[in-house]
């Protein structure tokens, strides 16, 4: 890693409200977040939204300080002429540890080239006091015209305004090249169905945010896996948008190769589906489950007694 | 109103993470937030949930700062010693304006006593830049025994820690006196069903938060008020609570006291009721609403060209 991430406390008071700043001579952007009460489940730590969340803000707060806001979300203003928007089409977070309440969190993003015609932007999460790595994730951005909902090459304009902010890194999260199987409803062993998008659901476009979608990924894994294991990482492949009237349905079958039964130690790994109920495929998923309180990277521990 | 409420910019760096600190002779707890990309709604302004987060926040940190923390979530000492925990049982709401992506929002909170065995606590929240009211409320809280989930009234031990702390002030929204009426289920013209608690709405005590109570009430006004009108005040009166295997019903009525057709311009009142499914009462609700672009305190403006 070419960076040096060490923490630079006293840097943070040049960012008294919390908004960020461009550091690492114009093409890293860096915003501290502090967790709050409500921002942490029934385990006391940071939720997988609150966390999906931080990133999604700074990856915007970054183009914006960058000056590449247009009118749009997160579009430039080139974009915004071309009527073309930013989508995600993969996703891969390690989540090494969770924050819990009161602790500060410094989120570091860039992005890079992605091929001919996409962008990579990672990220890094690090406890801003110790400088510890908690959550490493690594995207791919491809772009789509708003009107007719079709992909799109990156026009000339847009690369001009985009590449000096390119950073030449390998990605944080190494590729997970295992193919996403596709689930079948019949081969599913956990369904829900019927999820519709809340009012308070939908973002400024009226569309389902994507940190939403993943909410309703884990909201099909079995509540075993839920109370028992943590999630460490996972894979997600986006397929199509879906819009305020969808109703959609998530499925999620624990892998044969899982370590261990559910309500035991061991390391699970799920597949996920999110679709239409009439069949189109919105987001396709893979999740590794380490047992809780097995701290960082696999090593498991002992449960606490008062928990036991 | 016997504080100076006029916001003081250079005392704001002395809280560089936002965490809060106690002003005003040690009575009045404040907190800045930055409202964030993923806390906005379609209609650009802050979520009533994030509003909602934010007061519950703070009077956790109102709390923690003045050393009132035993182990529990807001529970002082002596209250963790004889198991009492607090629990709401009314709050109003006046929504004067709603921040937007980037505006910093200044909570200020303090508590006062209410009848012999209650405790007041109010919440002011002003734009940190102008000084402006957005959010006015008003909350009463009782002690209820854990373990017997019975009401119970403040021990001596307990007023001697809290005490000291009470402000002696007006409530910021005065009280709304008229009764609040029992939906009935068959008067009901907006049901939503089946509502169960996500992993992800547990607290830390596996309980259902209060601000996920209002998420469920709101789900079920009519789709025209949401999309025509915001929230400009609600009354909530819990009556009981909820645990992670209970099924909801959340029911509302439009008044017949409201101005115009829905989706007009016009006040819209509605009566909401979020029961258990077989009947208990678990939140009754009043909520007001104001058609959007009305800016503040019910003047009805022009809708702009874009959106009309």
């Amino acid at each position: 890693m070419m960076l040096d991430w060490k923490p630079r406390r006293p840097d943070m008071l040049i960012d008294p409200f919390g908004l960020g700043r461009i550091v690492q001579d114009g093409l890293v952007f860096r915003q501290n977040f502090s967790i709050r009460s409500y921002e942490i489940g029934a385990d006391r730590t940071a939720s997988i939204e609150t966390l999906m969340n931080h990133l999604q803000e700074t990856a915007i707060n970054h183009c914006k300080s960058a000056g590449l806001l247009g009118e749009g979300f997160g579009a430039t203003p080139e974009m915004c002429k071309k009527n073309l928007i930013w989508v995600v089409t993969r996703m891969q977070v390690v989540f090494d540890r969770y924050p819990t309440w009161g602790d500060v969190v410094q989120v570091d993003t860039w992005v890079s080239a992605s091929g001919k015609n996409g962008m990579r932007r990672d990220w890094l999460v690090s406890d801003s006091k110790t400088g510890e790595v908690l959550t490493r994730a690594s995207s791919v951005w491809v772009m789509m015209n708003k009107l007719t909902r079709r992909l799109s090459k990156i026009p000339e304009e847009v690369r001009g305004e985009i590449e000096p902010y390119f950073m030449n890194s390998d990605p944080v999260v190494a590729e997970d090249s295992r193919r996403l199987v596709k689930l079948d409803k019949s081969m599913a062993e956990h369904v829900r169905k019927g999820l519709t998008p809340r009012w308070s659901d939908l973002d400024v476009n009226q569309h389902v945010n994507n940190v939403k979608y993943i909410g309703w990924i884990l909201e099909s894994a079995p509540l075993p896996v839920l109370e028992t294991h943590e999630l460490s990482s996972m894979t997600l492949e986006y397929r199509r948008e879906c819009g305020r009237e969808s109703i959609l349905q998530s499925l999620t079958t624990v892998s044969d190769s899982s370590v261990g039964d559910l309500v035991n130690v061991g390391e699970i790994e799920c597949q996920h589906l999110l679709q239409l109920e009439e069949g189109s495929e919105i987001v396709r998923g893979r999740t590794q489950w380490r047992p809780k309180y097995a701290k960082s990277f696999g090593n498991v521990g002992q449960i606490p007694a008062e928990s036991a």
